[in-house]
């Protein structure tokens, strides 16, 4: 993939916070995001991240410049939907990026007319990206489908489907929230091995599950699938995604028809995403274990192969109520590389989701499924990091966890860095755990 | 649950075709639906079936006369969305009903006021009822859930779980069409049990699913579960579903998540909705097996073990290309009662859906999963009436059938009749098999 100017590590901006190291919002970044002035419930509105500002796309395309194909993608989001962007597929949206590169580079004349319309981050709310439509759970995670199946299956950890059929379901649009939202742990059925009937009660095994989550930009018509050559085509940006998981309620549920109330209390979104076009200089070779089939041919493409994975670090943070208290910052416990844990990559989902006919559109998001790195310690949930429970999570102020408890903000954290590429990150998601809650009519196992 | 005087089997319609014996919309019915004139692309309306005509609502909201109430009802659904009437809860949709009743009755003095809101059904288009946001499917059908278990399982059919969890996955909600779309023949990986490897090519065991849809009312903030005493609130109306499905990609892609590809491909809703007012007359008790265990409180109430369940009668036909082209009419295969063949009631399955905090909303739509009977003729899928295809159907023009074939229009019909009751039905779901889309980089298997 060709790496244009936008990309040049050597460019800077005039939003002096933007050039700061470290920073996840640089000029060469520009995700999208949604936003409203902090406490206010006025309507949403389409930003831009940079440094610590959110340039506000509307007041932008009334203030600054813009030439024809970029005012055009400008007008698309006035009505505070990321959605009608997202339909108009990659050239615009290019355009738009090359347009607020050049706006916001060190020596732009769009100086005076753009600065007011930079906010500070500090002082907006943000959430959910987009409207999401349908919400599809991937299982691209070949480390983490082994080790979880080695809890089950200790001779045959990986199903006979997995290296063939991109493994996915459907999962529950409303309950994803933004970063910072909390999380409510569920009430639901669970059932002891040795029990002879199931109770009804607050999960104990809640946990994280690090994961990527990718949002479609422009459809396709129901009937008409997507091939694997054309399918980036489709992808609009990337998001950190935490599907969150009582372990407990899963397996009395699952059987035959996949894991539900499980998994649709809630799910983390972070809410800016990173564009393809930001992903660019981290695109990296599809890496598979040594011995993997060759996928089937509407999986497979030259530039799949080539190019296909995303080279994004991704981590796990935990801090406790008890660490907060203490004024000790959340502490790193897992981390892995995208691209080392994922064995299908986006488009490979895209042309496989749609290889039936299904119709997917804009705003529709793909879970990565969990990405766990090949060694123990880079696993993406607490389940494999405490091999089932069996191995809890010592902390630094003497706490351990197997699974999270009230109180616990769980965060994961998302960036690309190469040589000759400038650092970008991916913000925030987080969230922390709050109470069940507890109904007189119940029955409290 | 108490019949109020819009039941009234001797109450007539000043719309004569509503008065006639077997119309599935007579005035004790009055579905909602969203219309357009066939062929034109203009915006789409709401409006009410009565007899063969639709009462366009906006027009009668600016025609007729209306008290308050029904006047709000009628309000929130100018802007051509069913979802503000829904979100409004039962008590303004009463009165709506009500009011509607009273207007469209014979000797009403608003006929002259209304008749030139009144269009033939014969010249609209009709569309999915809302933008559906989340889509459940459950499995209620325990019938269907024992044959299709022990097609796999011939000792042990029912799950452990199944008599205690309402079983349900998340489903695919673009992918649903109106009666009369058609059916792609979907492709997708199929792996023999004897071969090394999978193939990609067209599904050859399409199958139908006879189902109900329940559209969601009033939703439920996240977190904030439903009581099982509440739900009914929540529930808006209740349309026929085909959920269809490819019966050779699900075995081989479903392993451990559930069905994905062999669902997603497209879904067939009934385009009017049966309101919960409209069913009053067809309450029944909750019937379950001798032995069935009590089920938890959460999901316990003295209303929906006394009138959770609906005295709904549905058939499956099926019209080949042969006896099409032949003039013979579609014939019925299959048929059951909807009381006799759930496990759970719709209540029931609003109390667990959100349980875990899981938030509905208005427009939400959820599959009852498939209804058999418990008898074999009454099965409700062709993998159940073929035994897993190894005993074809045989067709009065001397085809026999296993699974679907291209051409073949398969339609669900459903009623309700009752002595002192009128008989009120839930027009077509239909839908016509065309063939698989070949690609050119396709290995066709």
């Amino acid at each position: 993939m060709p790496v244009d100017q936008t990309h040049d590590p050597a460019l800077r901006s005039w939003v002096a916070s933007a050039n700061a190291q470290g920073t996840d919002f640089p000029i060469q970044n520009l995700p999208f995001g949604r936003f409203r002035p902090a406490g206010a419930a006025s309507a949403w509105r389409i930003g831009v991240a940079i440094g610590d500002r959110v340039l506000d796309l509307e007041a932008a395309r009334g203030h600054g410049r813009w030439d024809a194909e970029a005012a055009a993608a400008l007008d698309s989001v006035a009505g505070g939907d990321l959605r009608p962007l997202m339909a108009l597929g990659p050239r615009p949206r290019r355009a738009l990026r090359a347009a607020l590169s050049h706006a916001l580079a060190e020596g732009s004349a769009q100086r005076d007319a753009l600065a007011p319309c930079l906010l500070p981050q500090s002082g907006v709310e943000l959430t959910v990206p987009c409207a999401i439509g349908d919400y599809t759970d991937f299982y691209t995670g070949i480390h983490h489908a082994t080790s979880v199946g080695r809890l089950f299956r200790p001779d045959n950890p990986l199903l006979p489907n997995y290296q063939w059929v991109p493994i996915g379901y459907h999962g529950r649009s409303s309950s994803i929230v933004a970063s910072g939202h909390p999380i409510r742990r569920p009430l639901g059925q669970t059932k002891a091995a040795d029990a002879a009937q199931p109770t009804f009660g607050p999960s104990r095994r809640l946990d994280c599950e690090l994961e990527l989550g990718f949002l479609i930009g422009q459809g396709n018509a129901l009937g008409e699938p997507v091939p694997v050559g054309e399918a980036e085509e489709h992808l609009f940006g990337v998001t950190l995604f935490n599907d969150w998981s009582a372990r407990d309620i899963q397996p009395w549920e699952y059987q035959p028809l996949g894991p539900f109330l499980s998994k649709n209390f809630g799910s983390t979104i972070s809410p800016w995403v990173v564009t393809m076009e930001a992903l660019a200089p981290f695109r990296a070779p599809l890496q598979r274990p040594a011995g993997s089939p060759e996928p089937l041919p509407y999986l497979d493409s030259v530039e799949t192969r080539a190019s296909g994975a995303l080279d994004i670090r991704m981590e796990i943070s935990l801090q406790t109520a008890a660490m907060r208290e203490a004024g000790l910052p959340a502490v790193r416990i897992s981390g892995a590389s995208a691209a080392q844990a994922a064995y299908w990559t986006a488009a490979q989902l895209v042309a496989h989701h749609t290889s039936g006919g299904c119709n997917l559109q804009p705003g529709d998001l793909f879970g990565s499924g969990t990405l766990s790195g090949p060694a123990p310690d880079q696993a993406g949930s607490l389940l494999e990091l405490t091999q089932g429970g069996k191995q809890p999570i010592r902390l630094p102020n003497g706490e351990s966890r197997t699974f999270l408890e009230d109180g616990d903000t769980l965060g994961l954290r998302g960036w690309c860095e190469r040589p000759g590429a400038r650092r970008i990150g991916f913000g925030p998601c987080a969230g922390t755990i709050v109470p069940a809650r507890r109904g007189e009519s119940r029955d409290e196992s």
